[in-house]
């Protein structure tokens, strides 16, 4: 059975010079996957036809008129984008004509529109973002990383059961462990809500190792680490900008001079063995969790790799039923006040 | 005139054999120093001894007979530890006898003593923990980084006057430029409290720029990033973690293979200077900022060159005048109504 999956191809900020050549590319190591680019139909179809792919058997094109831009207002592009290549690639995972959609377009938006369309899965409050990060282990899933500013503990302890089920049915790792993330320099050892999520986590059947601490992250100590969306965001820009810091530097201290300059070109190969381990793109792709459809988010900026990465996760997500493993587990631990109430509501 | 900076020299995971030569090789620096070595007496001047420091005509001993440990609830040791080596030589700091005092031991319990013991500036609510981060820039000052995990707008607009301070006092900076840590994804842009601190930073005499996110950090955007404890610490040790991950990465690919480790010793002088700029142990040293008294805490598992860089950091503090600047900061701004109220409280 294939697996079709939604292309916003107007998103990021290349657009179809980027999702294009992706898209073709995943479908070249996923004979199971079929693909639906979403935008201006003109553009689409040359960009195809430049990449040899004009009738290509498992590509369908679908046009959209609009396109939700970066700088855009989450509420204004729900409201009158109706046509916005974003908009169009989330009706079709509504409809069911995919199995999943992915975008590099304007996050806020993507989770509004997404959110509307959609809707959450019986039992979640809100939707949270997660993505997987390199660690000394492995890789850590990460989740909320930005949609939810301030959150309940009950929210807290959804997000570990989302994240749980994600990194069981995409990662083949049956109990992994979660971990919350806190503080050990205060003697109450972080706020009200986070002790009151470690509650919650610590009754239920997630296998849950209790806190852990921004280092934590990428020591690999937890396969899924939780935390509010203010935090998590913080964490993941600050990692950012330090990686971008630290290549700039060891750049720079290449380059000093001519013999730095050959010591470098020797070193090359060493080096690019470091870089493809901690590159971001293959990290690319945050999952929008929680919703009655796989979304997968891309970074705006990413190349024709990284962009067939979130194009792998997404396809990896819907082949490893994900949100019924979601809605399996909030079924299962129904019991509990937390989602008991917010199964009520 | 000679600025005395008290050393906790029981402090951190080494005691005197980090904490004496450190304080030796940073009377060596700084003429116009001296330093009171506080702890286990015998054990210090058998050090000092040992160090060729047994006459120094600028350290003095004084005698402690506890040490607070690592693990101890700060609680705990506030009220049970009255002869600890950390708790005398903040007692030296309020007798007026240092100028200063620097510990590398447990956090928790050196703010707890610290703020027992000197009080809080007036006009300041809750004091912070502040520390230098290298950036692209140079070097950026971000608090708090665990002191206070639930913050009022006040208390953030607090932090960014005295991390304005210390940053003006030391780096010779006149208007040092401030920032708040805030997240970009979200259509509200953050939460209610770090809204309404922005209101007054931006109504303040500060050179505020507005919300920063986290790669803003190690971009050096701003002098000064003002966030609350739990989102500092995390930022701070993620960082942590991230570098940590990454220089194993590094020497991983270095040492695969025979040439690779001949490249690694040809490389060695780039690398070295890469490691120079972003030395943790350069940066060592932090701020417990708003309190009647300069207090410096030193990472607990550096060596003699990192507490060496704290103490220089202690004394530069009390040289510069940090405790004035805040004082004449809140004093100029005392109209502001936060401050006002906590003035007259």
């Amino acid at each position: 059975m294939s697996v079709t999956v939604a292309v916003d191809a107007m998103g990021g900020d290349f657009g179809p010079p980027v999702t294009v050549p992706a898209a073709l590319a995943f479908l070249r190591e996923n004979e199971g996957a079929r693909v639906i680019l979403v935008g201006a139909e003109d553009a689409l179809r040359a960009e195809l036809a430049a990449r040899g792919g004009a009738s290509h058997p498992r590509v369908e094109v679908v046009a959209a008129s609009e396109v939700v831009t970066s700088g855009e207002l989450p509420s204004a592009a729900l409201r009158t984008k109706k046509d916005s290549s974003m908009r169009v690639a989330i009706n079709l995972v509504k409809s069911g004509r995919a199995a999943a959609c992915v975008s590099a377009g304007n996050t806020g938006a993507l989770m509004a529109i997404a959110r509307f369309v959609l809707k959450t899965l019986p039992g979640i409050e809100r939707p949270a973002i997660a993505t997987a990060l390199p660690t000394l282990r492995g890789q850590t899933t990460v989740l909320d990383l930005g949609a939810n500013v301030n959150c309940s503990a009950q929210q807290l302890y959804q997000f570990g059961i989302m994240g749980a089920a994600l990194v069981a049915a995409t990662q083949h790792c049956e109990r992994p462990s979660v971990g919350l993330l806190n503080i050990g320099e205060e003697e109450i050892k972080g706020n009200d809500v986070v002790k009151e999520a470690a509650e919650l986590l610590r009754a239920s059947d997630l296998n849950f190792i209790g806190n852990v601490e921004g280092d934590d992250i990428y020591k690999g100590t937890a396969d899924v680490v939780v935390c509010d969306g203010f935090v998590g965001n913080v964490a993941l820009k600050t990692s950012e900008g330090l990686a971008q810091m630290l290549v700039t530097f060891l750049k720079e201290a290449f380059k000093r001079n001519l013999l730095t300059k050959l010591v470098a070109l020797i070193a090359l190969p060493a080096l690019k063995g470091f870089r493809h381990r901690v590159d971001p793109r293959r990290y690319n792709g945050a999952s929008l969790l929680g919703l009655r459809g796989i979304v997968m988010k891309s970074h705006g900026g990413t190349d024709v790799l990284g962009f067939q990465c979130a194009l792998r996760r997404a396809f990896e997500e819907a082949e490893s039923g994900v949100l019924e493993r979601i809605a399996r587990h909030v079924t299962r631990t129904g019991t509990h006040p937390a989602l008991a109430e917010s199964q009520d509501a």
